[in-house]
């Protein structure tokens, strides 16, 4: 992944990538169907496990269940916001999608965002996410039309759970 | 719903319905576009709250991601099992889905499914649903072709989580 240092008046370029398991381990998992696949619903199904996700244990803990619909961004897009929730995962699984962007970045040591990490991944119709806890990333990017998204994210009841941040422009390209 | 009074040698016949919002509330929540989105991701996106889940407390409580990929099954379908959560709500979300069932069934006043709550829903690819925790169950079934869903269970770590049942066979039908 390569950011070009950022000068003044002109946006640090950020160009997508395929989402894959490798690249995009340090941020959490990639929700889709695996290699080894059980056997579920009397041997109608095939279960993929995806991992199991540790709960954060307050009294106020939720699991909040959204749809997305998200309206067609154009290429190449200017991302200026992160956000992150330090105590929970957050899942995204496409409904009626097409193509779409996640855009990822990991914390420096202030927890700031570390722009040097910062990966754009398109990903396919098939394939959701799961951040980590304290994963920076951008809401989901729908690029080729209109696109509904299953999204949940954790609710452990504190204020300090969603944070945003303004960050230098960074230009996501093809 | 009818559910015809079972004779020796004959299933009990359970008609499919659309899934509507009204007719599945005593089974939990649709996972659909509402009336009432809220703008967001920077106004290009409009957020669909299902609701919240409320969480179980427990040392060793997980949220269990996966993908089912299921194979489409021929109606009139018999089913003979159910399942249920006891402490757990569980999430269906269909992401390379076509038209497919969810089959439900209330608890009588001991516990075992009471079949004369029995429903199968009929649901749109754009239709998810989460079951309340305690909620009689069959495993999600594609109907029209060979489907992928989202599926998370919540684990709360003890074994009485999750249990199944045979049932007397109900054959549903359109």
């Amino acid at each position: 992944m390569n950011v070009a240092v950022k000068t003044e008046g002109e946006s640090r370029q950020l160009k997508l990538r395929p989402l894959e398991a490798e690249a995009f381990a340090p941020f959490g998992q990639i929700v889709q169907p695996g290699e080894h696949p059980v056997p579920a619903n009397g041997g109608t199904a095939r279960r993929h496990d995806i991992g199991d996700v540790m709960v954060r244990l307050g009294e106020d803990s939720q699991l909040r269940l959204s749809i997305f619909d998200c309206e067609p961004q154009a290429l190449p897009l200017r991302i200026d916001v992160l956000e992150r929730h330090r105590l929970s995962a957050q899942t995204i699984a496409p409904m009626q999608a097409a193509e779409y962007l996640t855009i990822v970045c990991l914390s420096g040591p202030d927890g700031a965002p570390d722009l040097a990490t910062a990966q754009a991944f398109e990903c396919a119709p098939y394939q959701g996410v799961n951040y980590s806890p304290g994963v920076w990333h951008h809401g989901v990017v729908a690029t080729e039309r209109r696109s509904l998204f299953f999204l949940q994210s954790w609710q452990d009841g504190s204020p300090t759970d969603c944070e945003e941040i303004n960050i230098p422009a960074l230009l996501v390209t093809r």
